[in-house]
């Protein structure tokens, strides 16, 4: 299978979920509105494919399956609150996200502010839900919230957002996409696997899998990032969906600004080979790895 | 005991807790620091000092009661962020809160708007984190994370950004205020219930004395909103610590728009008269009552 059907599978199976989060009722209510707006604005749900991957890899029940998508469908809202908030014009003020108009540029700034707030408080709503009829899911749930906060997430903005107009070094500019970016990949990376796997804390620290898929997390997200830098230098704005050169005129600090664009190249290469260390590691135990084989060479060439 | 004395013991109860929700390490980040600016700007702590009262009515050991604290100041975080996030220019555009200048007005609007993030996600972190020691808290849990949504604090904001400039009547008004600030207070009054008994859904929704606390929150809310309408005409800035005279500015739907001083005070009136016959219930059914009267008092004739 290719890239494009993965992709297209994961949309089909994806968007009835998405379209089910809120009821008829709710979906007249603005700030609904203004977030199923960005929610259906045409992502390329990297984030739920790679759920997708690693139920795939592991073996997943039909039942089972229905919970990762579940969980999907959560961490894609969670994604969805995160461009919301970033796309204001208090933060990176982009007018244009998937080729579409930003949610603040339809709603205007407060609904905008308020849909992210709202697709955040929903998250974490669907993340009790399930483990109140469910409770082995309760630290996936935990996971999954914790890895958009502080320790990710949001301490990820927080660092970009510290550094504007600054000069950084290498090891912070790691730190700041370890945890702003990386952190919900991990997500979806790892937590279909405590899900099936039904993992409490303890359990999910031991497990030999467990600590390859974080593994793979980390550089599959390193690789997602630095290619996003050099898309920001090479790629046209059309294909994109999002307006490029802003990295340098913004003056950010990235792996490209950091490290030249040959630099950066080197760098996406040597993730994408440990990213492939992991997998025929995980190879070696049995498990399938295909899906994630795609989805790594898709990672160092995508255009878009 | 006065009013004055209930908040400075809760003041003294709460502080430390909310000053060890971050570590050393994290009170270094930015976002962090704009967090705690706000929640250390000298509120009124009204939602921990009902969390008080209700310990205090039905009884609770020092194990529970330090479980109370720390619900107390999850809540605190959710109200706090809604706060910053409220006083965005892009939505209500306050300079001043607490007598203090807003958030943004000191970290700048892109910090402020990640500092209510993190708070929000922090919030949900903790919920879920105290659940997995304790799983008889997961429905206490969810019950506080969900008041904060869509049907409860942030529908109520969508209907208030909604209404903005529009005529409204008393219907969309009374679900407008039971969300935007009746479902935190009802979190407050009511959630230390569920955790001292340990109660799941079903059970919060059959237990008596949880629906006389249900109905007891609803009523000492609408009156905190209505006396807040009236006291944004008659109140001096000086005392009130905010800005006055905002709502007609704004041409706000509120109590006092709609009804008029006097039919405003006649609704406080009734409202305060409808919580007393609640807590006469409660102490039918052998509750000690004292607390909350004296807290009803306050709501009736506060001046800030």
């Amino acid at each position: 299978m290719t890239i494009g059907q993965y992709a297209s599978d994961t949309a089909k199976w994806l968007d009835p979920e998405l379209g089910s989060v809120f009821s008829d009722e709710q979906k007249e209510d603005i700030t609904v509105k203004a977030a199923l707006y960005s929610l259906n604005a045409g992502g390329k749900r990297i984030r739920p494919l790679m759920m997708r991957m690693t139920a795939g890899m592991i073996g997943c029940s039909d039942e089972k399956m229905a919970d990762v998508l579940y969980y999907a469908a959560t961490l894609e809202m969670i994604h969805t609150y995160s461009l919301i908030h970033d796309d204001l014009p208090a933060m990176d003020n982009d007018d244009l996200r998937r080729g579409k108009p930003t949610c603040h540029k339809v709603f205007g700034e407060g609904i905008a502010t308020l849909a992210g707030d709202l697709l955040l408080n929903t998250a974490c709503e669907r993340l009790f839900k399930i483990a109140l009829s469910k409770p082995e899911y309760l630290y996936a749930s935990y996971y999954m919230c914790k890895n958009a906060g502080l320790d990710g997430m949001v301490g990820g903005q927080s660092i970009d957002l510290d550094s504007e107009g600054k000069t950084i070094g290498l090891d912070l500019l790691y730190e700041l996409q370890r945890k702003k970016t990386g952190a919900l990949i991990e997500s979806a990376v790892v937590t279909p696997y405590y899900l099936i796997k039904g993992l409490d804390e303890k359990q999910a620290n031991e497990d030999i899998t467990a600590g390859l898929l974080r593994k793979l997390a980390g550089h599959i997200g390193l690789a997602f990032q630095i290619r996003d830098d050099i898309l920001d230098v090479l790629s046209d704005p059309s294909i994109l969906g999002k307006n490029t050169g802003k990295d340098e005129r913004d003056s950010k600090a990235t792996f490209v600004t950091l490290l030249g664009l040959d630099g950066a190249q080197d760098k996406l290469s040597g993730e994408i080979k440990a990213a492939y260390e992991v997998l025929s590691a995980l190879e070696k135990a049995g498990y399938d790895t295909n899906g994630y084989k795609v989805l790594t060479d898709y990672l160092e060439k995508r255009d878009s």
